[in-house]
C-alpha cells in the first residue's frame, strides 16, 4: 500500500475513534488487518487515538524492516508494548470476531469500556480512498469482459451449473483470485449466483438479493435447472478480480421471454438512470429505496420486485473487500450518499415461468454526480442467437 | 436425513451436554444446523437436555410439515415457545458466532450460566454417525477420479496457477460443490492448494499444514510460479464433492526431481504406513505425532519436516463437514483414536530448490483398524511423461 493511502485510512479510523470515544482500537480479522495494514497477517494491530499502530505479527515473520511490528507468539505480549491496563476504552471487531476471540482480548483490558470496533471499521471502509477506487476501477474491465464471453460458452441443452461452471473458468483465467469474501458468518457464497427459469423463485436462507435452491451444502443459486426456451438466465457472477469487488448483474435468455420479462427488464434499467444515476450527494439511502418501490408499484409489479414471495428487503448495497459493506439501501437506512462510497444497485423482478431479470451496475458517487463503473451493454441477450 | 441419524446427533449432543452440565444449547451456525437439521436455514435451534429440540426458522420457510419447526421473525420469539428465563445453564456456539450475536442469544437466557457450545458440538462430530460415514465414501471417488486426471490436464510451460485453474474446472465437473468450510474465521481458502517448487518454502499467517505466497487478496498456495524441470507440484485441493469432504495429497514432478526429494516422499508413504494405517483404537493423537517427529529425525529429515523455517504444528486432522475439525495430531492433544474418527494424515516435507513432497490420505478409524479411504497411487508421478 502507498504510504500516503496507509496513513490516510489510519486518520479516518482515528476520527471514528474520537467520536465513539474509543481510546484504542484492536483488529484482528484478515479483511480488517488487509485494510490497515494491506497485508493478511496472523496477528492483531493495536491503534491507539492518536499516535501510530502496533502491528503484532505471529505470522508469517517476513515483515522485516517495517516499522512498527513486532513478532509475537501470543496476542498477550501486546503487555510488553503497551500499558493496556491503563486504556480506559477499547473498541473491538464484535461483529466480526468469535465470543471466545474477544474474550480473550478484552482479558488484555481490565479497566476498559467496551464498544464495538466493527462499526468503526465499516463506517470508514464505507467511504473508499483514492488509492481503493483506483483498485476498483482497475478490474470492472475484466468483469465486463467475462460476461461479453457469456454468449460463446453457451451450448444448447446445457444446465445451469454447467454454464456457470464454464464461466468461473473464464473468470478464473481473466484473474478471478477465487475467495469471494462477505460480511457476516450467516452469509456463504461461492463463486457468484446463476438463476435460470423458476429456480430464481426459491428463497434461499442468505441474505442476498436473490435466492435459488442451489444443492445441500450450500441452498444457494444454480440447482441443476437444463436452460429451455423461454427461460431468463440471471448472471450474477463474483467480481473477485483483486481484493477489491466489483458487482454486476446482466440477464440472459434461451429464446424468447415472455412481453411482461422485457416490460420489467426495462424498468429496471429505467430504475438505473431515473433513481441511481440522477442521485446526488446527501440523498438518504432510503429514498431510493422508496422511489424504487414507488416506480414496481407504479408499474404494477410489486408482486416481482426483489424476489417472488420471499423479497430481499434492500435494492442495493456498498462494496469494497466484502460483497456487503455499507450504505445498504433499505427503507430504515440512516445514511446519505457520500463521496467516495462505492454501491451495487440491483432492482431485480422475478417472474413466475421466466425467472429473475434486471440489471445490476457498480457506481462511484462522487461530487459531481454518480458514475457508472460497469457500463457493459444492459439489453437481455438471447443465448440462442 | 434419515430420521434414525437425525436422532443419534440429537441423542449424542445431549450426551455431551449432561457431561458439560448444560441444561439447552443453542446453535445458529449454519455448519452445526446442518448437521443438526439436515438443512441450512437462518435461525436457530433449541436443543433441551432432555427431549425434542425447537427449530426456530426466519428463512426460507419451507420447511412444512416438519415437527418442531416454528416460523419466526427474530430469534427473540424463542421465549414464545420455552422458558428461556427458567434455564440455569445455556451453552452456545462460542467460537463460531461472534460477540454480538452470542450477546443477543444471552440476552434470552438472564439465569443462565454461560457454557462454551462450540465445544459439544466439534466433540459430538468428531465422531462420525454410520451415516455421516456412508456419505464419506460417496465422495472419495470423484477426489481421486479428478486427481488421476491431472497428468491429462497438465501442459509443458505452464504456471502453477494455470494448472490449477484446470483442476478446479475438472473438480466443478465432477460434482464439486465449490463451498469448501474451515473451523475459525482467520482460517481462509478457495479451492484448496497448489504449490510448485520453492514457493513451498514460503510461509503464510493461515494454520495450514503448508503455506505459498498466493496472491495479494489470499496469500495462500500457487503465486504464478512457471512450471520448470525439477520442480515438485503437489496436488491437495478441495475434496468439496458434498456438505462432506475429503483429504487428499499426491504430488507430481516436472522431469525428475533430486534423489532426496524421492527419499523423503518414500518417508511419508512409510509414515503412512507405519504410524497411521498400524494405529489403533485408543492410541493418543499426541503419540503418532510423536511417532512422526522420531522418524523425521531418525532420517535426518527434520528441517523439512511439516514446513522449511516456518512449520505447521501437526501432521494430521479429523475432518467431515469443516476441513480442520477434531482431532488434532499434535504434541499435545489430548485426543485419543475412537471409532468412527475420520482423519487427514498428511507427514509432508518442503525440501528447497524443488518444492513439497508427500502424500496425504483421508482414513477411517474403525474397532478393526485404519481404513483408507482414498487408496490411490502414491508414487511421485512425472509429468512431462
Amino acid at each position: 500500500m502507498y504510504h500516503s493511502d496507509h496513513a490516510l485510512r489510519i486518520a479516518k479510523l482515528q476520527a471514528h475513534m474520537r467520536e465513539m470515544g474509543a481510546e484504542a482500537l484492536v483488529i484482528a480479522s484478515n479483511v480488517n488487518l488487509y485494510y490497515l495494514f494491506g497485508q493478511i497477517y496472523s496477528g492483531i494491530a493495536y491503534i491507539p487515538q492518536e499516535g501510530v499502530p502496533t502491528y503484532l505479527v505471529r505470522r508469517p515473520q517476513v515483515y522485516e524492516g517495517i516499522e512498527h511490528v513486532r513478532y509475537v507468539r501470543k496476542i498477550e505480549e501486546l503487555q510488553t508494548y503497551i500499558k493496556t491496563s491503563e486504556v480506559s476504552s477499547v473498541a473491538l471487531e464484535l461483529d466480526e470476531l468469535s465470543y471466545s476471540d474477544i474474550q480473550r482480548q478484552q482479558a488484555l483490558f481490565p479497566s476498559a469500556k467496551l464498544i464495538n470496533g466493527s462499526n468503526i471499521l465499516r463506517r470508514a471502509r464505507m467511504i473508499k480512498t483514492a488509492l481503493e477506487i483506483e483498485m476498483i476501477r482497475r478490474v470492472t474491465d475484466r468483469h465486463m469482459h467475462v460476461y461479453a464471453q457469456v454468449p460463446k460458452l453457451y451450448r444448447s441443452g446445457m444446465t445451469d451449473i454447467e454454464l456457470q461452471i464454464e464461466i468461473e473458468h473464464e473468470m478464473r483465467q481473466n484473474g478471478s483470485v477465487g475467495v469471494f469474501r462477505t460480511f457476516g458468518s450467516a452469509m456463504e457464497i461461492y463463486m457468484g449466483s446463476l438463476l435460470a427459469g423458476d429456480n430464481a423463485l426459491t428463497a434461499s436462507p442468505y441474505d442476498f438479493a436473490m435466492g435459488g435452491a442451489g444443492c445441500d451444502a450450500l441452498p444457494l443459486g444454480s440447482n441443476g435447472t437444463r436452460l429451455q426456451t423461454g427461460m431468463s438466465v440471471m448472471v450474477d457472477m463474483a467480481g473477485n478480480y483483486s481484493p477489491y469487488l466489483t458487482d454486476v448483474t446482466r440477464t440472459f435468455s434461451v429464446g424468447k421471454l415472455t412481453d411482461e420479462a422485457y416490460r420489467l427488464h426495462e424498468l429496471s434499467r429505467t430504475m438505473h438512470r431515473e433513481v441511481i444515476e440522477t442521485a446526488r450527494l446527501g440523498i438518504p439511502c432510503s429514498e431510493i429505496y422508496a422511489k424504487c418501490m414507488a416506480m414496481a408499484q407504479e408499474h404494477g409489479a410489486v408482486d416481482y420486485f426483489m424476489g417472488y414471495g420471499q423479497r430481499a428487503q434492500f435494492v442495493g448495497h456498498g462494496l469494497g473487500l466484502q460483497i456487503n459493506e455499507l450504505p445498504v439501501l433499505t427503507a430504515r437506512s440512516s445514511d446519505i450518499l457520500q463521496e467516495g462510497m462505492i454501491i451495487a444497485f440491483e432492482p431485480k423482478f422475478v417472474i413466475p415461468h421466466v425467472g429473475a431479470v434486471g440489471v445490476e451496475n457498480t457506481y462511484l458517487i462522487t461530487s459531481y454526480g454518480v458514475e457508472n463503473l460497469t457500463p457493459l451493454q444492459e439489453a437481455i441477450i438471447n443465448l440462442e442467437d
